[in-house]
């Protein structure tokens, strides 16, 4: 059995995700390549030594150039706070090693551009962590598409709403500063409901957005761990320089109007990730807080009998679930990084790029840029501008 | 146009909801024969004419006796209290006149079965009011039985759950006390899905039930209404005489088991009124809460689309829906009540008995007091026995 | 009692909805003023006598002109093809008849506000057909905002789904003609969202938008009945000039994003008029489907127990609801015209517009077209242009 | 940190969901005792090799005997066949082996008992396979019981709805057969559906059944693995010697009435584990296939919008899931043997029984044999006879 040595890079919520993907992928996918979880890498070394016991690595490292030089690393895994991504895949596709890049792939389109010329140019394999797409009922939706059983698509309409930050005593965590996470929503939320639709039904050809952020200041923290934090009543405020909320209407290259939507202002939702596909022969309808159900609509039912079918994605029928439990047995989040890890050891096995890869991260990357310019310059925007 | 005079006896909730249905019958069914309303009954003058005005009939009476030597009445409509139902329908019937009771049909099987018999003996026309038969839903779930669409049928289980008395200072209304009222869930709301389950899937051969009052005693009220009564704080107390629930199991004549439970203790439930049938080729699910949608599932679907279908019943292909609104434009509870009026003005027309009639109501009745036999003698009972 | 004379001008679907909401007003509403149904008008003999008589109309007419002549006639209800109503809306209201028309009032912002102005002029009570804004959950929507129990309103997303001519083959019929129907999907059913949206959170300050026709050419029907029509396979074809589809998204004046989309190509949607409301302090969702609930959320419930709650506003605390059945007992489409009715004849008792009134169909026509603008322009438009 | 050694008799379905569950415990829940996974044990050898490849057990071995005399080894997790399982237990108890056995505890209550017996007397810890009551939904539903916050109980009724067997050609696998499996689907699913009762609200005092082998011959298959087994069309056909389906009604210590089905042959229902709650303060629901989920009501919610919330159970407020991922995202099947395994874990440690244990495993017995009684019988059964 085919071996990967893996070297990872951040160890908080995607390091934990990933992780566990390495961890649990081969109990599952006995047939798959070994992920050998040798290093993972943080700049804390009291947190990273903790994740490496936990989450089950051979070694830590502090200073992520040491992975580059080790002959039993062959993939570097970075899940890095998101300004970091770029220089960390730059350095170790030099060094050859394989990429597996969390999304956002980098800050800015340049960048991202900047990363994928970088792993072309030294032959390396590169996946983007767009982990939705493995959900079996966001493959089963892949799949009715493809298969013309949704007919010509029409509406592409997606939504991503979360609550978080409702509260205006949420502090100023990273996630809020536009320095470190490089957009708000947008980058975070929108950049997954926009590969699910590149992924879905294909490219988009123009866009023009709206955001806003709705509370202005807030406390700065004074520790910061993951999605949570600390403030203090008498905290000093500091400014929220993300978007609280990105929305976005565009066109595809098929046809079909797209309306998207990112916020983390919707009360009451807590991952509500969800899509609906309209065609000429049926819809389908995605909501990831009911991530093994796909609702399913045929024009040709008969006609007493026309209605959106509630599928439990969990049947032998449906991708990846054999591998599981009976049907009707559920899966959850984590998963999805666990079927994301098996495309990647398969792709390394078969020597072929891993889908999605670091092309899929720069189209996101050059949607989220081509809405920016167009909520900037107000007008509509064509993709190909940027 | 052929025009059937009518008397009704009663005019609370259910006079209401029948003098709807055939103020309405004619615009949305033109075709039908036409419910003259000529003559209202109740004891309470005061009352009865103000129903008479609201509801528009042409008279109204407060002896019902004088109904029945009017010759321009051809149909006595029983929807006053259940202890009344017996007497009127007997005088009715040997009076010549036409017969539609509301269920319960008796407060006891000999009753019932009184009626019937006095129905034919005198010749006349008999209906009984299980209106939940009429919804579009029920009407679909009933044609996917007969073509066999279901398959044979292993399982039939029904609730109707409702919460209006969970209150223990809610007072001793007339529909708590056995005298008038006959039963409490058992007869008001088990009857409903027994009929359900009739008209559904058939017989049943053998019984076994258990009920309780959970609230034995409650406040006396000073003054009634319908189903809503106000007590004072010094209210006295009297004896709650009917159950508070019945739950019953089954055996039906086509091979099925069967699950029933009818209960005013169900927080939540206002008025779900539900029934699952399990085929072996597919099945159907119905809630009243949501009386516009059957959910139906098939076998032979394709593997990877197999599901519940959220079949909204408002189609051209769908029961009464062309004489309504455009597909997805909902109809409501008194909508039962106009199609069930449709039934018996054709079934007037045509010279027939209209379905469901007094041998449905007796049909129910005796599966109601076979289960009350099966819990006075804690033993399984057979229908034939009563 | 009061009594209003009506003449009504169209008899085709929502003169039929009109009908019975005056047929049935009283009977549920009995301290309400009598709508008188006076004279029924149309152009067509056989088909308006015919209407007189299934709707329950005392006279018909085939030129409108007759109707404003009548001393029996206090209010005019327009309820013809869209072309029409500006005409007799003019001419109505100089007789100084009240005026009752169906939405949208106009063709044009400019003919809206005409009729606006001629109501206002000649001092008569206005209302137009917007009846979504009736049904109780929405009224509790309405409800929560007004109360600030949902806070500050940060999002305000709707959409009206239908798939009726989702069929290439489905004939060109009235409503996808620019000249006669004005608008397709975008006035249609985007024209109810956009209402509800003034109705719930208020004005909206910019729009942009974006169309589209799926399907451009249809074969041109024999003969048209409503919202159905049949053609033969030979028919020739001619050009859809109105929208299959509109999307757009807005700023609202109290700081909420808007996203609208109107589109009769969504499969699977027979009437999905669905809208959602995120605020500070909770969360609404609303789907005409299931008319009867509101799916409510509240940030201040309890940690352990936060989720939305799935309200069947049919108790008596919702609006409307004391006058019908009993809680769970559920309404349906025509009652939100019974409610507007209502609302009608209480303003001309109390002397006072009814709401909402052509000043309401202004304002949405004024969105309508700064839509329209804001596509043909590709272009944020301020609803203040207009 | 504490270890124990784990020794595990079996490895097939329930097998693998515990090594997982052993897996990934201490990844989750760091401070934890770690289960040391020592031997995998099978009687077929090529199974039980690749079984600890797989799975990540230490060593593996052929003959359950070798286990009970290693040092290293401190529990016996016995999840082979249930006719097996006395005979083990009672073995590895007199080894002084803490013991975790799969349900159905035994075959009979008689052995059960002497199973739990065995357990005390030699003073081990002992848990019983319980899964479902560690969904943290269902942990929700036990807290409000527990707070008072339903009130006091009125109704139980749950049902656990399969499909899998629904085509008859469906091979005669063990669990069709009485002397391996016990019983069908009344040991297999209800069992799982009255240990849910007994935890939420504690014991019950009669019963009354009913079931039906609906498909009485099967084809004898060729070759058995899991639920899955093939059978060729030739297959000489072998008696079905369980039940398809059971029903039981029943009477609980604290006044609620009971309702019950366990079924095979639900189309449409892959794992339908259901239940319902009614207090006088609030009722919840809950569906296995939802299992992230509770619906919840309260009676003392503002009367306007009083409704079922659905509850995703996914918050730090909700039990165990702050190990797991931020709120909304969701976990499934495989994570209630993590939570069971915690509760084992952490029992062991504090030198306590684990709950459930074989107390709850012979209380849950006892009702299936008394419902298997009553059927036999045809009368009600006290719980105390046996």
């Amino acid at each position: 059995m085919k071996e990967i040595g893996i070297g990872m890079i951040g160890y908080k919520f995607m390091g934990k995700a990933h992780s566990h993907a390495y961890k649990d992928l081969n109990m599952f996918f006995p047939d798959a390549p070994v992920p050998k979880m040798n290093v993972i890498c943080g700049r804390n070394e009291e947190g990273v030594r903790q994740a490496q016991r936990q989450f089950g690595w051979d070694n830590y490292a502090t200073d992520w150039r040491q992975l580059l030089d080790r002959d039993d690393i062959d993939l570097i895994d970075i899940n890095a706070p998101s300004d970091a991504h770029k220089e960390i895949a730059l350095a170790a596709a030099a060094s050859k090693k394989h990429l597996f890049c969390e999304k956002p792939l980098a800050l800015s389109l340049a960048d991202a551009r900047e990363m994928l010329d970088a792993a072309e140019k030294h032959g390396v394999k590169h996946m983007v962590g767009f982990n939705y797409r493995f959900a079996p009922a966001v493959q089963l939706a892949k799949k009715l598409v493809d298969e013309g059983r949704l007919g010509k698509i029409y509406h592409f309409r997606a939504w991503f709403l979360q609550d978080w930050i409702l509260d205006p005593s949420f502090p100023l965590v990273w996630r809020l500063q536009k320095e470190v996470a490089g957009s708000g929503s947008h980058g975070d939320l929108g950049a997954h409901i926009i590969d699910l639709a590149h992924f879905l039904i294909g490219d988009m050809t123009e866009v023009i957005g709206m955001n806003e952020t709705f509370v202005k200041e807030r406390p700065i923290p004074s520790a910061m761990t993951g999605l949570s934090a600390k403030s203090s009543d008498s905290s000093a405020k500091g400014p929220v320089t993300v978007d609280d909320a990105t929305l976005f209407m565009s066109r595809f290259a098929c046809g079909a109007l797209g309306s998207f939507e990112a916020t983390r202002f919707a009360a009451g939702h807590r991952c509500t990730n969800s899509f609906e596909i309209n065609g000429s022969k049926g819809s389908v309808k995605f909501d990831f807080e009911r991530m093994n159900e796909l609702q399913v609509y045929f024009t040709d039912d008969a006609e007493d009998v026309q209605g959106f079918r509630r599928v439990v994605a969990t049947d032998p029928a449906h991708a990846y679930m054999d591998a599981w439990w009976p049907a009707g047995h559920t899966i959850g989040y984590e998963h999805t990084f666990i079927h994301e890890v098996l495309e990647l050891m398969h792709a390394l096995e078969e020597d072929r790029q891993p889908v999605p890869n670091f092309a899929d991260g720069v189209k996101c990357q050059q949607v989220l840029e081509a809405v920016d310019l167009s909520i900037a310059e107000r007008r509509w925007v064509s993709v190909n501008e940027l």
